[in-house]
Parts: C-alpha cells; structure tokens; sequence
C-alpha cells in the first residue's frame, strides 16, 4: 500500500487514539473550497482528463521546480509547450525521479490519488513507471474520471474558482444551465487591472472599460467598472475577492492624490514606488467596496514572482520560480486598517509566506480587529510541518476562531481529496495533543476539529 | 474539573515522570515576581477587589481583545467606564464567549484561578455564567480574599510594581510602615520623561524639575533629576529599572550632540528620528547609572502601541491593539554596548516580541556579553508554546544561566500562581525531554528545574 | 557514563526502536569532512597536541563566549597568550563552570570526546578538574594521541581545511610527499583579498600579485591573479571555495563599472557601501570562475563580525563576539542567478545564521535552482535543535536531495567524530519520526540516511 490509515497521527500511542477518534468525526464530511485555481471549464465541458503527464506534472509547478532543481530540464520535461509530443517518456522522467519528493507534501498528495483514485498500490518508480501511465490513462477516459463524477464523488459542497475581472464567467453560467447540482462559484481576482507592473497592465483597464461600459481612463469610472464587475461576479455566486500583491502594503491617499496618481499610472510614467503606491491604494479601495458589497476580501502578499528571469523570459509566469520575502504586515495594513478596521460586517483573511510573522503579526492582528482572520498555510507551508507550525505559533494569541478553516488553492483537481485529508489529519493531531497534556478537553476538541473542517470555512467566505 | 494536575506534562508516559518529578521537587517553591504591574495601593488599603466584571474583564487586554476580535463591542463590554452598569451582564457575555480562549493561556490561567481559588470546577460558559458571577463576588467580600491575604496565601517572596518616575511611592511606604511582612517594591519605568513621544512628555519633564528640585530644561540638570528619581525608588527597595521603547536601537552621542539634541526635543521641534535618536541615548544614559547605581536595567523593545487609532482615540493606551514589530537587537544595541558592554556588575534583561531573533540575536549576545541576560518570554508568548520555542531557540547557545527565570508580568494580580505554575509546569517538561533523550540527567535537571523557578530570578534582579 | 548509547532519539519507544535501527546502518560510516578549520600543519608535522587548556579551552570560542558572558575574564583564561602561564588552573576555571553548558552542543561534543576518546566516566566539574587535566595531558603524547594516528582511528575518509589565497599549501604538500594515505585537502578562501574591509586588505591584494605573477594592480591582473591562484588550489586536490560575508548581497556590473569600482576600492577611497557592493561583485565573479573551473562554491553570509569592539581591539578576530543579522537572500542572490543560475555543472552551497529564511528562503530557492544547495545547519545551529528545526523547515519543499550532508565545520579536531555523531543520530531521529507517522517507509529511510551521512556529501563537493 502507498498510504498507511494512521498516518500523520502522533507516535504516542495515547495521542494517537485521540488523533484517530476526531479524524474519524470529521473525515466524512463534505469538502468546502473556498479558494483554488480549478477550472470552470473542466465542468462545463466535462471532458476526460487527457494523459498522466499533461494531467499530473505538466501544470503543478510542485513537481517540476523540484525536478529541474536536480537537474532536469524544462524541454525533458515539456513544460510549456501545447501538445507533449512524448507523454509517457514525461511520466517515466518524473517515475524515475519520484524518490526526490519524500518528505514532501507533494509525495502525500500523489500517493494518495494513486491509490485512492486509481487502485495503484506499488510506489511510483522507473520500475512501476509504465503501470502507472496505463493505469491512469485507461482510468481517465472511463465516465467515473470525468470532472462532474469525480466532482461528486470526492463529496465537494463547493468549489471556487479563481478569475480575472474580464473573465466572461460563461463556463459558470453553463454549470448552472445544465442543470447539474453543484456548487461551483468564481472569485474576483483583480490583479490584472490594479497592478501597474502586471502585463499587459493598460490594456487590461482599457478592456475593462469596455466589458463595464465605464470610462476607465478616469479614477471615478475606473472605480465604478471594478464595482460593476464585482457585482457581475456576486451575481454568479461569488462571496470573495482575491489579491495577490508583493507585498502587504495598504495606502489612504485623498481623492485628489489618487486622482493624480492613477492618471501618472495609466500614462506609463510611474515609477516603482508609486505602482507600489497605487497597489496599496487600490487595497484599500477594495476593502471599501467590499464594505459596501460585502465580497469577503483575501490578500496573498509577499510572493517574489518570476525570480528565475531566464525560466520567466522563456516560458511566462507561473514556472516555479516565485520565492517568498519577508513582509510586514503591522505597518503595510495599517492604513487600511484606520479606514475600514473596525467596520462590522467586513472580513478580510489574511495569508503569508513569511512563517515569522505569524506570531509576531499575524496572530495579534487578527487577535484583535473584528475583520481580520487567518487563513490556512499557504503554497510552500500547505504540509504536513507547515500547518503544524501555523497552530503552534497562532492559536495562543488568535484561538481557533481567528483562523478561517482548510483552503486547498490547487491548480490539481484530482489532488483535492488528498489535501483536505492531509489537513483533517494534521488538525487533529494537533488538537489530540492538546487533549492530550489537558489544555482542552476530548469533548471540545470534537467541537473544534468540525469546525477547522467545515464550519470556520462556511462562515468565514459566507458560504 | 477545571485543570488536570498533569496538564502541559509531555505524553510520552517515561517523559512523563521524569515531568512530574520535576515539578513536584519546585511546584511549593515560593514565587519571586520581579517584574509586573500590579498595584502598591491594593496592598496598601486592603480593600475587597470589586465585581467579576470588573476584576476579570475590564482590565485584562488578554480578554477584551480577543472578544473585540470576534465582533463584540467595547460598549458592550463597558470597556474604559469608571462604574461598569451592569456586570452581571459583561460577565455574562464573556461567560458565553469563553469557547473563544479554548488553546490559549488565558485559558489556563483562569480555570486554575477559577478552580483553585473559587472551587468552580464546571467550565464557566452561558449556562454557568450566574454561578461563577455569584461564587466570585461572594468569595470576594472575605477576609481571605482581600489582597494582603492573598499575596500571603499565594506563598509570594517578592512583588514587584513598575512605577513612573513621579509617583509617590506613598503606597509603597504606606506597606512598610503597616508592619505587613511583605516584600513589595516598586521599579523605575521612565517612558513618560524619556520617550518624546510619550503623551505629556515634556509636562512630565517639568514635573520631574519639580519633584527632583532640578532645572531639567538643562541636559545636566534633566540627568540629575532622573538620578535623583533612581535613588528615591532605590531607596524604596527597588533593584531595577524598565524601559518600553518602539525598538532597540540605542545611541553614543557626545555630550555637545546630546545637549543639542535635548533642547530641541524640548522645543517641540524634533521630528521623529530625533525622538527617535534621543529614546536610543537615553537607553545609554541608563545604562550608564545603572553601572554607578546598580539597578538591574529591563529593556522590552518592540510594540508598535495604539496600532488602531480609533480606539485609542476614543479609549486611551493598552486598549489590546499593540502589536508587535521585527526588532534588530544587533545593530540597535551596539552603541550602548560599546560603552557598557564589558562592565561588571552591570546586568541588562532583554526582552523581545520578535521571536525570529531568539536564536539569530539575542541567544548569540546573551552567550557572549556578561552584562546581558535573557528575560523570560513576553506577553503573547507567555504561553506553553512561546515557552517551550523559547528553552529551544535559546538554550543551545546562552544556556540556561544567561536567562533569569519567569516574569509574570501581569495586571492580573488573581492570575499570578496560575501564571507561575505554567512556567514551571512548561520548563520541567522541557527539562524531562532533555533528561529523556540523555542531554542531561536528571540529578542536573533537578538542580536547572530550581534554578529557572527560583534560583535565577534572585540573581538576576539582585533579590 | 557521560554519554548514553540512546542520547539524541525520540522519547517515545517505537519511534526510538526505528531511529536505533537507522542509526546503527550509518555509526561507522567514514567521516566525510567537506569544510572545516583544522590546521594542514597538524598532520603534516604530526607532533602531539598541547595540554588540555591550550587544546580544549583557548581555541574555542564556544567555549570561552559562554564563560565570558557569565563573567570570566579572558585574561584569567588566558585567551590569546601565546604561551598558556597556568594551564591547570585554566582548566580548572573550566571545569568549575562546565555545568554552565548544560543543554548545549558544546556539552555533547565534550562529553564524546572525554568518554570515547580519554576514557573519562565522571562528570567534569571541580572535583574532577585535575583527574581531567592529568588523564587528558598523558594521553595527548602517547602515539595513539598523534594527529594522523586520530585521523586514521577517527576512520576519516577526507578532510578539507580552508586557507587563504596566499598560503603557500606547503604543509598539503607535505603530507602528499610524506606517503601517510590520507585525503587532507584545501579549501579556496578569498576574503582576505575579495572584502575591502578585511585587515590588510591592500597589501593582501599585492601580495596575491607577488605570488601569482599577475599585475593585481588592474581589475583584470586581479582576476586572473585568483583563477591562477584557484587553479593551484584545485590541483592540490582542492574542490571547493568559501566566501563569508557580511550579507548574501551578489551584483552584476558591467565591465566598465567593474573596472571603475575597483579601482576607486583599491585607492581606498570607496565608501562602505561601494565596498558592499564590490564584495557583491566579487560573489559573482567567483561564481563565474566556479563555471569555468568546476570548484564548488560556499557561502557563508550574515555574521556581524566582531561586534565588541574593545575585546576586537584587544584580542582580533573570532573571540567569541561575532553575531548573526537578518539575511536576505532572495533580493541578494538574485543578481548572481541571473547569471549563472540555470548553468548546467555549477553548485553553490549556501548557509544561514538566520533560520527565518530557511522555510521562506532558501528551500524556496534551493527547490528551484539547479545550482543551489543547502548546507547544514551553520555554527549556532550545529545542534539537536538546530538541526531538527533545519530538517523540519527545509524538507517539505527542497526535500532531503538539495541538501549535503553534514559539515562539522570545526577548529577543534578532537571533536570530529562527535559532531558527525550528533548529526548522524538527529537525522536519524528525524527519519525515525517520518516513518512513525506512515510519511515514508522504513526502506526509504535507510536510503536516506545513508544519503545524509555520507553520499550527498561526496557528491555535492565533488569528493
């Protein structure tokens, strides 16, 4: 077998019975995602999955950053080109390089889907490199590997995606035509039109205009096509918003200097600092809105995009090569926080890459102003030691309530089982050895593990 | 029951024991408490402590944060108010809340006050809420729960206040003329008439001229006067001196710079790096009488205070919205070090909020610098979790005889055996853990377990 | 006994009985020591060590940091005298305060070191000090106490030293000539002549011209004067250089400003941030060198070098007061990766004294960069908890195979085989814990193990 019923669990026998007996409370229950990068369109067309390699190592930049880390190279791999002329010579690279992930929560995830999803029980190598590919490939093109089935069958009682503020959203509004019985909604993720230095920048607002019928070359019309588009986005089911900035830096500037600095920004004469000026501002702007249209807001700072120029120049974002700085949170949120920080009603949940902020920011912030809340570990730090660490460090300042719950964040649909699981475990480990030196009691470690499952979740993205 | 008598013990049945061995050779030990905010005027009058509402909620930022964090309103819990209406009702929205504490200290600190000084032993919640308000208030109005008898039954050796340089002391005196055999003395905390940015700052300065006799409009003058202030309170039995300053740094002006600089932080002219350029040498000047007086200086640098300006505005300092900031020791200290670094005699306590400079920091200066020890942790690390981060980062490099024992530190006078006994609860399972991977033997952990109660803490603080 | 044969596995017994198994299939692998400081001279001439005090106490600063900081003078330890007056009463200072060690790396080594190597069985203390003094002194010039006899008993299969770019190697020579089958071999260190700020920086800078041939006094004399002088270190067997800087900062300037910036550092006019920028500079030129020549490149960055300055004045470098600082590295390295990041055949090893980065930091990046790799835990951190902490932040997204084994990095040869069995059994600890909770198998664990003790070394250093 590739995976053991116990494990995460604590080595101490009396731990490990308390970890067993939450988890078995919570295992079963549905799967709230409320934050993730899966595809509407997967559903909408609900079409096979094509072959193991497009479908496992080709889009999860866990994978191929640790193989090309080793060595191997991007053109082996095929990563980045359209059609992967040789699928199984991919699948027996990465078969035959699999022993790199151990201790990673990559190898947890994938032995998980192999053997749960498809039966697989003798680990990946060069040797099983081959099974493997057959298994799953004959797998995917059955009807119980298309989207919807496994959609159902992973027992998902929501799934957000994650969208640009053009995004039609036509591949939700078909989910909901067809009929089917899900609950997949769309996030608003603004980046694309509030960041100075994202590609394509201009012509985004310029789009945006377009779609919203607002003159976004002026700051008020600006606003108001972000306003309309947020609420094309409510309409279809969104309860969030999503910002993935450098840093967590927030600005309140008067009307007059926003007026000025959105004009210097369109005319392509800022400098850095002020398209960081005006992506703090626009933090703000949206935590208003959000007063106002109540989209809970996620802020994701403190991500080093595209550090590999040579990766990035050759084959675009998302390549692997996003490293995490250090960020500040007590003085960036500050003067967002002056402005909407004690407004009830608003929720902000706040991520990081930078683990020493928990304790030192993170927790007593969220400890404190009714909006803010934490969310789960993220990207690097969504492990086994990672989440660990997360409740050690948060919950004796913030509790259990500050935190918001299990978030998956996947571009891997089929990995979401697997990780919800991982979290369930970890969770309840955690909590067993609070039962277990008496800080609570078993009873109300049943109460806290259903929340960390489902609860926090469901309230805190008002689902 | 409330509390378990094993609780925070390791799990590990073998660890266990040796755990219990531990603590049960210093559990009867009396409780040194050389650094907190209590106050001299309860032990001086001996009056019955008020209501529940007013003795558990209303002055405790540990509390009222997190039930702000979670939506109620300050209102609601007549936060701030001279005369709480109706404190049946706080307690009853904090009683119906206290689910929100489950992982906390706070937690632990309350169930052992609640369960070992008011016998409660069903969890306080809404159903239990009249039980406690009633048990409490009722307990209040005996004989032995007036403050001197509690100081007496709490087994307490020392009992230290921290004071401004202005006050009195009456209350102070007023104790020792009693008779009372208790040893309550105060400790000089100088913020208000070093700290430019302190409310009433130069007020407070002339105020010191007035109570000292010295023209502090003079730099030589102000220095006397803050002299002749450290020989009052040492006179009073105090043997240390605290400073709450934004960061660490600290400065070696020349007497001419400093002269310069004083005058025009008392013209109001200074901006902020001058305010804060005069917090960092008056660090040095403190230091430098604390080499001629032999106070114990405290450093606890690193809270950005007030960080929600609408509720400071409206509800004044310690309102639960400080926050803590990254904080270099190394350059920050370097200047005063330079002068006092080598002294002997001279012993400085650092404290810190920033938990990634344990290791990287202040463990390698503590190891090195004979006038610098390690104070215990602080504030949001008071907790099992901080503690036990705190023995590991730390001990590997400073050892155990670089720190100094516990602080309580605490405005909670109810919760200081409850505080005490975490401590030492926390330290004897770091202490078994080292026993039972043979890094120590137990003969030495029985000798370090005395130290870090009881033996450090008189040293350190010269008690 | 002084060490137990369980010291350093988990408390817990199935996790104990897993990590006992893994240790015993790597203890008598051979040492493998890729970078440290013993002297070349010591096995070349092979004359037996000096007393306990000059071998023990004088040439190691952590043990003299810590007696110093708890108040002992460096002149009654006679620190940096050439010729030790007392060494028995040296000693017995020492062993006076050996219990201030408890709890640190420094108390396992010695313990080892006394047990296996001296035969000592009672704890060193004042009582003990003279038995210490009188054993250790009569067995340090019996045959088996000589340097080679140490080394070939310690079962060492290499060890590397690290010189400057001046040193003759005479000594690497000697043992070569001297048939004795040993693989001592030298490290490349170019502080001395790539830091401006290094003592005699200058003068170092014409003596490498001098030994060289070349005209040191260009900017391209300069370079070719260090490949030349790297070329004579590889062909003394060496594989590696070392660079220890102040920060991870790396530059890339062009030709022009190369020429220009090292002319102005040579004229001693640059300013200290033109000399952070030149050592920046020179990271990458060593980087490119270690593409054209193959020769490993270490860093070792963020130590605050001799923080107290009257002990600097008085006694010079590595006295015990060198202090981490906060280090970045995802801004610093990046003008070095863009160079050479993605070249195929190059590694770059890099160490921290700032563990905040390990999870934010370097895993991220050593995940990523082909070249990069990550040391183990760096001088501080060369501990059970360091390296525990290492392990628990690096893995979940380097995994173990960015990693390289372990270096004892050590002055002190007698504590050789202690250090490599510290780290030998917390890895092992560390695996047992993976394998107790089902994250990876036994047989995968053994695999590992014997890739941290002994293959990823050899193959990250090319040895």
């Amino acid at each position: 077998m590739l995976i053991h019923e116990d494990r995460l669990f604590p080595a101490d026998p009396t731990t490990r019975t308390i970890a067993k007996a939450l988890y078995d409370s919570v295992r079963a229950l549905p799967l709230v995602s409320p934050h993730g990068h899966t595809q509407a369109v997967w559903f909408s067309k609900n079409e096979p999955f094509p072959d193991p390699a497009k479908l496992f190592v080709q889009p999860d930049h866990y994978i191929y950053r640790m193989l090309y880390s080793q060595g191997l190279s991007m053109e082996d791999l095929e990563i980045g080109v359209e059609h992967i002329q040789n699928p199984r010579r991919v699948w027996r690279l990465f078969a035959s390089h699999y022993y790199l992930f151990r201790g990673t929560p990559t190898r947890l995830w994938l032995d998980f889907a192999f053997q749960e999803l498809f039966g697989l029980t003798e680990r990946l190598s060069e040797k099983t490199s081959d099974l493997y590919f057959d298994t799953i490939s004959e797998k995917l093109n059955t009807p119980a590997f298309l989207p919807r089935a496994l959609y159902d069958s992973f027992h998902m009682e929501v799934l957000a995606t994650t969208d640009a503020p053009f995004d039609s959203l036509n591949d939700h509004q078909a989910i909901r035509d067809s009929g089917w019985k899900a609950r997949i909604i769309p996030t608003f993720r603004p980046d694309s039109v509030v960041d100075p230095d994202f590609a394509g920048f201009r012509e985004n607002i310029t789009r945006l205009g377009q779609v919203t019928g607002e003159d976004t070359s002026t700051w008020s019309g600006y606003l108001n096509a972000l306003r309309k588009s947020r609420e094309r986005f409510r309409k279809m089911g969104a309860t969030a918003t999503d910002h993935g900035h450098p840093t967590a830096n927030t600005a309140n500037l008067t009307e007059t200097e926003a007026v000025a600095l959105f004009a210097k920004v369109l005319s392509g004469k800022a400098d850095k600092n002020e398209h960081e000026l005006f992506r703090a501002q626009m933090l703000t702007e949206m935590a208003r809105m959000s007063v106002e249209d109540g989209l809970v807001m996620q802020i994701h700072p403190g991500s080093a995009r595209n550090h590999n120029r040579r990766l990035y120049e050759k084959y675009g974002r998302d390549i692997g090569a996003d490293i995490p700085t250090a960020t500040n949170y007590v003085d960036g949120l500050r003067p967002l926080l002056e402005v909407v920080g004690n407004e009830p009603g608003l929720t902000i949940i706040l991520f990081t890459l930078d683990e020493s902020t928990y304790s030192r920011e993170l927790a007593p912030l969220a400890g404190h102003y009714p909006c803010l809340r934490l969310g789960p570990p993220w990207w690097f730090y969504d492990s086994p030691e990672g989440m660990t660490r997360f409740r050690e460090l948060v919950t004796e300042t913030a509790g259990f309530y500050n935190t918001v719950g299990f978030n998956d964040d996947t571009r891997a649909f089929l990995s979401i089982p697997a990780r919800h699981d991982v979290a369930r475990r970890v969770d309840c480990a955690y909590l067993a050895r609070l039962v277990a030196d008496y800080r609570i009691t078993e009873q109300e470690a049943f109460e806290v593990a259903h929340e960390l499952t489902y609860g926090l979740a469901k309230r805190a993205y008002h689902l």
